[in-house]
């Protein structure tokens, strides 16, 4: 074990739901993410001494609060280690409440900066556990298909978030993302509250078939059978209404030649799976057009699926 | 092309839903099934000369009605063949309304026998939709569940069953799965009446985990994996009251070292997946000696997964 006395990591944004696995699916692509430094310091516990890059909000620096924070404390704590002297820098490099798993990334950088700086004593599967709970601060649901992909990289499906039964998907080299953030907001808060607690059989039916197809694709390296199965007949409907131009935005992506396209996580954010860097290049370029003809700016994104996640820098 | 002048096929009993795959899952295993007989007559058209083994129930001779017949004419049509003078027998083998898809055997074996006499113009995979439509003459229903593996053979995963956008999953070397019938009657209006058109958003996220689950398991032979994801939480629970000692035989089979088991299709057949075939054989003898603790008979079968389908005898 390699002992150091600092480090900077970096985790990744990523996209949840990817349509057909509402709370179940989620991937890490390369833009933005978030970076945090730990060094060891002479005074006992750990102290988040900085936060920078969060505009007008406002993070709490005790690190019970805060996401990064508690995620490493929680590791901190198992390896019975919570007195050591640390000093916590927190750079937030993406956006808030874009939907693509800003606190996630923290609390995966957090408790892998924490493992890093120790050495590595657990592997980052079992650090999996501390990156959800960190999570769970600052959304109040245990939930891993944002900072499972933060923390490990790749396509991640999580057949049951409570037991954290996580199993990595494989990745068709061919597969890339455009992701598009439009500078528009979507409380949380709303995008929970549309959504109905009941839905058709029907409705089931057709979605298990297409979350199915979508792992099928996947291992198959199908990708016509990818962008039959990225469609969404429960939560993108009772969610597009907050998005203004999501239909048209859509649109444009499938136009342009992606396999599918939907809303990542809870929204504003859109997200189309495509084949091939070229392709994926040019349907962001074209959302952001989209979206544009509605008046709002946007951050665009093309890449490989980052299957790395969590890396130190 | 080998042109024959008679032809005797077989196909296999399947298990449709397959717990977490309502109305999209369907596998064939080795046991009961159904036989056609067709062979070439001077007489223009199909005609259905004898069916044996329906007991108490009668199944049409007329083509139009009957699934076997209905298949094959649609095959017939199709290659524009429906004035060839032909005779079919059926030969029913397996058992009416037991939920191991007596009719989607019948239907597979009618236009595989077809096909085969004429020298097997179309390959398996373009037999399908006459199959189905087949089917769709005894049930009512477009669905490629059990008539796809009884045409097909393996595990089959059915996208969507309007444009049968079907798939083969794999099959790990040492899945077995046992069966047992027992001699009630469960009729499949009452099966599908108990059914709720509704459910709760939380148990189509848990269904979904699981399905997702149990093709990753299929793909990475993750035998423990594959049994954590055979729980249904939406079908079984309402149909398992119309099948006596259902608890109790789930429960024998999982004690003695299924992956998991349910209700095969609509009932009132139980299977089990299990990991070797001595514990397939010992699953189907304890899950017979739970239901004759309730005073019912049953035939029980423990094989491989049938990865033929239809075939040539």
């Amino acid at each position: 074990m390699k002992i150091l006395n600092e480090v900077r990591v970096f985790a990744p944004a990523t996209v949840a739901n990817v349509a057909v696995g509402f709370d179940i699916l989620g991937f890490a692509f390369h833009g933005p993410g978030d970076e945090v430094v730990l060094r060891r310091s002479t005074q006992a516990g750990l102290k988040i001494t900085t936060i920078t890059g969060t505009g007008d909000k406002k993070l709490p620096l005790e690190p019970e609060r805060n996401t990064a924070g508690f995620a490493a404390l929680g590791l901190l704590r198992h390896l019975g280690q919570e007195d050591l002297g640390l000093e916590m820098e927190i750079h937030k490099k993406m956006p808030f409440g874009s939907g693509l798993g800003s606190s996630a990334a923290s609390a995966a950088a957090g408790v892998f900066a924490a493992n890093t700086l120790l050495g590595s004593p657990l592997s980052k599967e079992e650090l999996l556990p501390f990156a959800v709970a960190g999570e769970e601060i600052a959304d109040g649901a245990y939930h891993a298909d944002n900072v499972g992909p933060a923390l490990l990289g790749g396509i991640l499906f999580i057949r049951e978030n409570k037991t954290l039964d996580v199993h990595k998907l494989p990745v068709p080299e061919e597969l890339h993302v455009a992701v598009v953030y439009p500078h528009i907001e979507v409380l949380t808060k709303d995008a929970r509250a549309v959504l109905s607690n009941q839905l058709e059989l029907s409705q089931h039916i057709q979605q298990n078939g297409n979350l199915g197809a979508l792992i099928i694709g996947l291992y198959e390296n199908n990708y016509d059978l990818i962008g039959r199965a990225l469609e969404d007949v429960i939560i993108e409907p009772q969610r597009a209404q907050l998005i203004s131009g999501f239909a048209d935005v859509k649109a444009s992506a499938i136009t342009q030649g992606a396999l599918g396209a939907s809303i990542s996580g809870a929204g504003p954010s859109v997200f189309a799976l495509c084949r091939g860097e070229a392709t994926a290049k040019h349907v962001a370029q074209e959302m952001k057009s989209a979206f544009q003809k509605y008046g709002i700016m946007s951050d665009g994104y093309a890449s490989p699926i980052n299957t790395a996640g969590a890396i130190q820098m």
